[in-house]
C-alpha cells in the first residue's frame, strides 16, 4: 500500500513549483493513509487484475502502454492541475458548505418553472435508485420492459392531458420543444414563415429564435386580435396560459389559422390542462411544453423533461411520422405476448444522418418517469385537486390584492397573476424580508405565480408583502377552500373532456401499491447493477453513491433557475469549478455549461463555428467535413446548423484518410467552415496524424470540432485544445458520472479555444456579458442540478485517478483484443497494434459459417450478463 | 371528497371544547382540500373496495363495524386528543426543525459508541432502500436466502475477528449482550457468583445488575492484579480494551481463570481486534460487544448490532447450545445445493418457552447487515488500516499532550487516552467552542477516544484544545503518517492470526461490485416490496418513504448517545411527543422508550411489576399467569424476571377461561405477581371478559402485563390503561410502521399506569428523577435513531387515520375470515360471530382428506405472492 501511496504522491508533487513541494508531497502521502481511496474503489479491476492484463498485453505499467499508445506529438507530458482528490466523506462535507450556500427562497416567478412535490415514494424510490437510474438507453428492449412501460405511461400522460393522439417518450426541455415544433411545423406545410406569440415565455422564443435561424424560418410577430395570415405562414406558435398567466380563448384563432392551412403550436402547461380546454379540445395541431410541475424539483433548472403531442386528424398524419424524439410503441413477442420498443426509429439521426428531422438523441428518460410516476400516483381526480387548490388559491390572493387597491392585469388566469402593485418598493422590501422571488416586469408590474407546495401560510404571506398587513392563516386556510373558482364549472375555458382513465392512473394510490409496481418495472430491466449492458458499455461509468447523495438536497433541489445570482452562490461555484477543471483537461480556455445533451452540445458548438465565420465576413463558409465512421449525430447537428455535410474516407487502421482529407479542402477552401473528427476514432483508434489533419483544415480556413464522445480515453493522456481543436462537447454522461437514467438526462457542455467564446450559448434571463448567440436551451446553466454529481467525480478522482481510469479503459480494451484476436479479426488497429479505449471485431465470417449475426452475439452477452 | 373531507372534519371537531371550534373545523376541512391525504395514501383498500367488503360482512361503515365488535365496556367513546395530521411534505419540514434543534459536535467520549464512516454505497443500497429493510425475520428460508447470506457474513465477520467459532446473527446491543453471556455462564458452569472488571463501560455493568438480580446471580469486583477466585465463580468478565482505554496482557488472567474452571467473558471492541490478540488468541471462552463501529452511525445509541461468540475447545462444546439468539446455518436444498437457515431453534423460546436460555427474539439483523457488508467492501487490509490510523493518530496525539505536560494514565492502548490535563478548566472551554465532546471522569481526568472520522484537522483541533496552541494541520498529517505504533509490529498485544481470509470478504471492494452483490442478495428475497408475507404479515405495516427520510439525517445519525442533554433538544422532542402520544393511545401515565426489541419491553414491564412489589413488601409475589395462547415469549420473559409460570385455559372463542382464571387466582392469591395477556387473543377474538379479568387479578393483589403485540386492533378502538391493565410494552416495529429490517431493528417501550412508572428502567449515565430501577439496554433512549420513524407515522395519521387503520385491519380479517369459512372451520370467533385483526383456520382436516399441512398452504401462498 505504502509503496503505491508515494508512488501516487510523486504524481502529485511533480505539478507544483519549488515553494511548498515538501509540504504537498507529504500531505498527499498522508491522505493515502487516512483517506479511502476513492479511484481504487471507483476503477474496476483489482491491483494484481491490472498486473495481469498489462503482462498478458505486454506491458509493464499504465504508462509505458499509453507512453506507446497514444502518439508522442499530442501526449500531455504533465499532470492535471487539478485539486488532490478527497475521500467520499469528506467531498459530501464539502459540496454540503457549497450547497449551504445557496439559499432556497420561495420562488413565485413562474415562467415555466413551479415549484412541485416529489412524492417521497418516488424519490426513494425512482430518483435516489440506482436500479432505476443507470440503465442505457432502452434500444435493446428486451431488458428494457420496465423503462419502456413507464415511457409510454408517459406518452399517455401527455396524449391524454393535451388531447392529442400522439406523442414521444420526452424531449429536453420546454424551449427546445418549441424549436422543435417550430422546425416540424415548417417542414411539414412547406413554409418558411412561423408567427410568435408576444407573450411566449422569453426562453422559448430565445430559443426558438437560435434554432430557426440557420434554418431559413423567419419568424415574426403574430398579433391575436388581428389574425392576419399571409399564406407562407406554415405555424403560430402561442403560450396557454401565455407568461403572463392569462388564460385566453383560442377557439376562434385556431379556425383562422386552420383557415390558412396555418399549424397551431400551442405551448401548454400540463398541470392547467386538468382544468382548462386541452390543445385536442382546442383543435391545435401540436403541442409542446415541460412536465417539470409533475414532480420534478426545480433544480436551478433541470434537467425536466419536455414533451410534445400531435394531432392526426385529416391531412395531418404526416406530423407524428416527421415528429423528433424517441417514441414508444406497443408490439408482439416472439411468443405472441405484449411487449414494448422503441418504434419509427427510421425518423431518426443515426439512420438519417443529415437528412434526419432532428438530432436529439439523449431525452430525459428519467425525469419522464418520475413524472409519469407522478401521475400514476396521484391519478386523474388528485391531479385536479392539486390544480383546484393552486388555482382557488391564486383567485384569492387576486380578491385580496385588488380589495387593497392592487391592480390584476388579467381577468382569466389559473395559477399566475400579473400585477400593477401600489408600491413596488415597499413590495420589494417585504418580499426580501419574506425571503420570496416574484418577477419583476420591465414595466413596473409584478409576476405571481403560485403552484403545489403554496399553502395557507403562503399565501398569508403573499398577502402580506403585498399589502403590508399580515393576514390570519386560519382565516386564509378557510377562504381557500370557499373559493368560488372562476375556471372550475361552467367558465369558457372549462375543461369537459375526460383524461387518464387508463387503469395505471388509477390503481396504484397507495405506497405500497406504487412501491410494488415500482420495483416490478425496475427488476424486468438490466442497469449497472445487474452487469455490464452489451451497447453503449464503453461509455458507462459507475454512478457512485457519493457522488448521487448531493442531488437530491434541497439546496439544490429548490432554486428556481431565473432566481437572483446572489441567492444562488453555492450553484455558481459548483459551475466555476467545473468550468476550470474542464479547461484543465481538455486545454480550451472557456466552457458552457447550457447544452442539456450531447446532441444538443454539438449543436451549440457547431452553432459557434457558424457564428465565428458571420461575424468575421466568412458568412459563405457552410462545408463541415465528416469521416465516414461518424456517429449518425454528427451529419444530423451539422445539418441543423446549416452546414452542407461533405463525407471524408478513412484508411484500414480506421484513420481519417489524409489524401481525401487534403482533396476535400482544396476543392471546397472557400467554403470550408468545419470539419467533425471523433477522437479516439468510433473504430478504436488513437490516429497519430489528428495534428496534421487539425494544421490542414485550419489552413483552409475551417474550424475543428472535435466530438468528446470518447473524451474517456484521453483525460489525463492528450487534450483536444493542445492538439488542435478549436470546439468540442463533452458527455458529462459518459466521461463524468452523470448517470444515463435509462435514455436521459444527458449533459453535453461544450469547451472552446478563446476566438470562439463569445459565441457559446446566451440566455435573456441570465445573459453573459459579451456574449452574442442566443440559448440553446431553457435554462441558462442546462441541468444544473445534476452538475454536482460531475464535481463530485473530478474532486474525488484528482489528476491521478482521472488518468489512471482513462488507462485502465485502454488497458481493458487492448486485454480483451489480446484474446480474441487469435479467434476473431480486429478490424482496426493502429500502427503498433494497439487500441484505444474499444475496439471491433469482425463477425461476418460466422454469418457464412454458422448463420450467427453480430445481433445473435450481442444477445447472448446479455443473457450471461 | 367534499364529504369524506367534511366528515373527517367532524371527528377532529368533536375533541374540542366550545372555544374556537369554528377555526379548527374549518381548518381541518381546508387541509383535506390542501393536503395530500397520508392515511389514504398508506391505508391500503380504496373507498370502493372499503365499501363492497364492509356490504359483505353485513355492515354499513366502520364503525358499525367496530361498535359491534369491541366490548362495550372498554370501547372508547371519544377521539385521542393528538395533532391533527399533516401530509408528508409538512412532516418532513417539521422535523427537519426539530433535528435541527440537536447540535452535533464532534464526539470523543467513546464508551463503546465511535462515529464511523457508513459508505455511501451501504447508504443508499441498504441502509435507504425498503428491499433491503422491509422484510420480516427470516423464519421462511427459502424466501429469505439473500439476508441469510449477509448474516452469516456477519457470523463469519464476528468469528474470525474474535477468534472463537461459533457466533449468532446479532444480539439487541453490547450491554444486554454481556447480561445475556453472564446468564449464560452461570447456566454453563452451573456456579452463581460472577466478577466483573470494575472498568466495564458503566452501562455494561448495570445491564448485567439489572439481568442478574433476578436469576440469583450475584456479581463482585475482579481483582486482576490478584485473581483469587473461589470456587462458585462461574465467570470473570472484562472490557478489552477497558473503558478507559488500556490494552491489558490477559494470558495469565485467562490461565487463572481456567484453572478454577472460570470461565472467561471478554466484552470487546471489534476494530480494536484488527490489531491487538483476539479472544480466541488469548484463549477467553466468551466474545460480547457491538459492531457499531463498522458503518453504523451513532444515532444517538441505537439501533447497533450486538455480537457474541464463543469457545468450542474441550468440554465446553455445551456453550454453542447453550448460546441466545437466532444462528444462521448452512444446509442443503432439496436439490442438494447450499442453503442457509436458522439453526438450533430448538433453544429457543417458542419451543422451550419458560425453559429458554433467553428471551431475544427480534435481534438487530439489519445493523447486523450494514456492519457485514462494511466489512465485505472493506476487507481485511483496509479495516487493518482503519484502525492503524487511528491507533497512529491517538498515540501522536498522546505524544504532543505529554510534550506540553499533561499526563496519559495508561501506557498501552489502541484509540482512547485518559489524560490528567493541566488545566481542566480551560480544556473544557475550548471543548466548547471547537464543538467537542470528550469524557469527564469524576476524578478531575479527561478521556478521549479517537474513531475512523478522526482526520488530522480533527487532531490538530484535539491539540489546540488540550494545549490551547493551534497546530499545522499539514504538519500533524504528515506526523500521524510517520508515527511510529506501539500496536503494531512485535508488541506483545500485537494480533499475529490472520482473519477474514474468506473470499466474500475479499471481492467486493469496487462500489461497482459491492452493488451487485447487494442487489443479488436483494432479490433472493421476498420483502414488502415484492408482496405481503404470510407469516407475521399481520403485523406488518407499510414503511412509507417519507417516514425512512429522517432517518439518515447527519442530525440524528451523528449524536454520540452520552453526549450533553442540551444537545439533543431535537431527540428529547421527539422522545416527549411520542411518550405523550403513546399515553393518549393506551391510556398509560408514562412511557419509556429505552427497551430495544418487544422481548426487551415484555421483559423491562415485568421487572417494573417485580420491583413494584419488592419495593411494598410483597417480594413473595412470584407467580405469572399465562393463557395456553401465550406467545413464546411471555413465559421466558417471565421466567427471565424470576415468575414462576402457571398456565391459564382458554375457551372455545380463544377467551381465557374465566373460571380457571378465577380458580387459579385464589389458589396463587398470596404468591400472584402478574398475569400476562395478549390482546385481542393471539387466536384472534376481542374477549369481553377483558375487563372482569383484569379486575379478578387486581383482587387478588397482581398486576396485569398486557401484550402490545396485537395494539394494531385497538388504536382509536379502546385502550389498555383504561379496562384495567397496568403496563405493556408495545411493538412500534408493529403497531408504529419501524421497519422489521429482516429481524430487526425493533423497538419495545413500555406503558405503565403512574404506580409504576417509579419503576421503569433508569440508565446509569442519563439518570430520571425518580426512577430506581436499572438500565435494560446500552442507550438510555434505547434505539433512539429510529424513533423519527413512529413519530412521522403519528404526525402524518393523527387520530382519525390511526383508528382507521385499525378499523381497516378488522375489516380485512372479517371480510377473509366470510369469504373463507364456508371451506375452512374457523377456531376462534366471538359470541358475535366476528373477529379482530386476525384468525385462525382450521387445516387439519386437509391432512387427512388430501396429504396438504399448514406448511403446503403457507409455501403456497408464498410462491403466489
Amino acid at each position: 500500500m505504502l509503496l503505491r501511496c508515494l508512488h501516487r504522491a510523486a504524481f502529485a508533487s511533480s505539478t507544483l513549483h519549488s515553494a511548498g513541494q515538501l509540504r504537498l508531497f507529504s500531505r498527499s502521502a498522508a491522505r493515502c493513509i487516512i483517506n479511502d481511496d476513492f479511484a481504487n474503489r471507483h476503477i474496476g479491476p483489482r491491483r494484481i487484475d491490472k498486473q495481469l492484463m498489462l503482462d498478458f498485453i505486454g506491458f509493464q505499467t499504465l504508462d509505458d502502454m499509453t507512453n506507446r499508445n497514444v502518439p508522442n506529438l499530442i501526449k500531455l507530458d504533465r499532470d492535471m492541475d487539478l485539486p488532490a482528490p478527497v475521500d467520499e466523506n469528506r467531498m459530501l462535507k464539502e459540496i454540503q458548505e457549497i450547497a449551504n450556500m445557496n439559499k432556497v427562497y420561495r420562488s413565485y416567478i413562474g415562467m415555466g418553472y413551479y415549484d412541485t412535490i416529489v412524492p417521497a415514494v418516488i424519490l426513494r424510490n425512482i430518483t435516489q435508485n440506482i436500479g432505476w437510474i443507470s440503465q442505457y438507453t432502452p434500444y435493446q428492449a428486451e431488458i428494457s420492459q420496465g423503462r419502456l412501460e413507464s415511457l409510454l405511461n408517459y406518452q399517455t400522460m401527455v396524449a391524454e392531458l393535451t388531447g392529442l393522439p400522439t406523442t414521444n417518450a420526452s424531449l429536453l426541455d420546454e424551449a427546445t420543444a418549441c424549436a422543435e415544433a417550430v422546425a416540424m411545423a415548417s417542414r411539414a406545410a412547406r413554409r418558411n414563415t412561423v408567427l410568435l406569440d408576444p407573450l411566449l415565455h422569453p426562453q422559448n422564443r430565445d430559443v426558438i429564435q437560435t434554432r430557426s435561424d440557420p434554418l431559413g424560418i423567419s419568424l415574426g410577430e403574430l398579433d391575436m386580435d388581428r389574425m392576419e395570415l399571409s399564406n407562407d405562414v406554415a405555424a403560430i406558435v402561442i403560450q396557454y396560459p401565455n407568461t403572463e398567466g392569462c388564460v385566453q380563448s383560442l377557439e376562434n384563432i385556431v379556425a383562422k389559422a386552420h383557415e390558412n392551412k396555418t399549424l397551431v403550436i400551442l405551448v401548454c402547461d400540463l398541470l392547467a390542462l386538468t382544468l382548462i380546454k386541452s390543445p385536442g379540445d382546442l383543435g391545435a395541431d401540436i403541442a409542446v411544453g415541460s412536465a417539470q410541475r409533475f414532480g420534478v424539483p426545480l433544480g436551478y433548472g433541470g434537467p425536466h423533461a419536455g414533451f410534445m403531442a400531435v394531432a392526426d386528424h385529416d391531412g395531418k398524419k404526416s406530423l407524428s411520422r416527421v415528429m423528433p424524439g424517441r417514441i414508444v410503441g406497443i408490439t408482439k413477442g416472439a411468443n405472441g405476448e405484449r411487449a414494448l420498443r422503441l418504434a419509427l426509429q427510421t425518423r431518426e439521426q443515426h439512420i438519417r444522418r443529415d437528412k434526419a428531422t432532428s438530432n436529439i438523441c439523449t431525452a430525459q428518460a428519467l425525469l419522464a418517469n418520475m413524472s409519469a410516476m407522478y401521475a400514476v400516483y396521484h391519478g386523474p381526480k388528485r391531479l385536479t385537486e392539486i390544480a383546484r387548490t393552486i388555482h382557488k388559491s391564486a383567485a384569492y390572493l387576486s380578491s385580496q390584492l385588488k380589495a387593497a387597491g392592487h391592480q390584476t392585469i388579467h381577468r382569466d388566469y389559473f395559477d399566475t397573476l400579473k400585477i400593477e402593485v401600489k408600491d413596488l418598493n415597499g413590495v420589494k422590501k417585504r418580499a426580501e424580508e419574506m425571503k420570496m422571488n416574484f418577477r419583476y416586469f420591465e414595466d413596473g408590474t409584478v409576476g405571481v405565480a403560485l403552484d403545489e407546495t403554496t399553502k395557507a401560510e403562503d399565501v398569508a404571506d403573499l398577502i402580506y408583502v403585498f399589502n403590508g398587513v399580515k393576514a390570519d392563516v386560519a382565516v386564509v386556510e378557510e377562504a381557500i377552500f370557499e373559493q368560488a373558482s372562476p375556471l372550475i364549472g361552467n367558465s369558457e375555458h372549462s375543461r369537459a373532456s375526460l383524461f387518464l382513465e387508463h387503469s395505471v392512473f388509477n390503481t396504484y394510490h397507495s405506497e405500497q401499491q406504487l412501491v410494488r409496481y415500482i420495483k416490478r418495472l425496475e427488476n424486468k430491466d438490466v442497469s449497472l447493477v445487474h452487469s455490464m449492458i452489451p451497447l453503449g458499455s464503453c461509455t458507462m461509468k459507475l454512478n457512485a453513491s457519493a457522488e448521487l447523495i448531493p442531488i437530491t438536497w434541497p439546496q439544490f433541489n429548490g432554486l428556481h433557475p431565473f432566481a437572483p445570482l446572489e441567492q444562488a452562490a453555492g450553484y455558481q461555484k459548483i459551475f466555476s469549478d467545473i468550468e476550470k477543471w474542464l479547461c484543465e483537461i481538455t486545454g480550451y480556455d472557456a466552457f458552457s455549461l447550457q447544452p442539456n445533451s450531447g446532441a444538443n452540445g454539438e449543436y451549440a458548438g457547431l452553432l459557434a463555428i457558424r457564428n465565428y465565420h458571420r461575424n468575421t465576413g466568412q458568412e459563405q463558409r457552410n462545408i463541415c467535413l465528416i469521416p465516414t465512421s461518424a456517429h449518425g449525430t454528427n451529419p444530423a447537428s451539422a445539418a441543423l446548423a446549416n452546414m452542407k455535410v461533405v463525407v471524408v474516407d478513412s484508411d484500414r487502421h480506421g484513420n481519417i484518410s489524409y489524401k481525401d482529407l487534403v482533396e476535400k479542402c482544396e476543392k471546397h477552401s472557400n467554403e470550408l467552415a468545419a470539419i467533425m473528427i471523433t477522437y479516439p476514432s468510433t473504430h478504436g483508434v488513437f490516429e497519430s496524424s489528428i495534428k496534421d489533419v487539425c494544421n490542414k483544415v485550419h489552413e483552409h480556413g475551417g474550424q475543428v470540432y472535435l466530438d468528446g464522445a470518447n473524451m474517456n480515453a484521453q483525460v489525463g493522456l492528450c487534450r483536444p485544445g493542445d492538439y488542435g481543436s478549436d470546439v468540442s462537447h463533452l458527455n458529462l454522461h459518459k466521461t463524468f458520472c452523470i448517470p444515463h437514467g435509462g435514455g436521459g438526462p444527458g449533459i453535453g457542455p461544450i469547451g472552446v479555444k478563446k476566438h470562439l467564446a463569445p459565441y457559446m450559448p446566451g440566455h435573456p434571463i441570465a445573459p453573459v456579458a459579451g456574449r452574442t448567440s442566443g440559448a440553446v436551451a431553457s435554462a441558462p446553466w442546462g441541468s444544473a442540478s445534476i452538475l454536482p454529481i460531475t464535481w463530485a467525480y473530478i474532486r474525488m478522482m484528482g489528476n491521478s485517478g482521472l488518468k489512471k481510469a482513462s488507462q485502465i479503459a485502454i488497458l481493458n480494451a487492448n486485454y480483451m483484443m489480446k484474446r480474441l484476436e487469435g479467434a476473431y479479426r480486429i478490424v482496426y488497429k493502429d500502427e503498433q497494434g494497439l487500441v484505444a479505449h474499444e475496439f471491433i471485431i469482425d463477425c461476418k465470417p460466422f454469418k457464412k459459417t454458422a448463420g450467427v449475426e453480430v445481433v445473435d452475439i450481442a444477445k447472448r452477452l446479455m443473457d450471461y450478463g
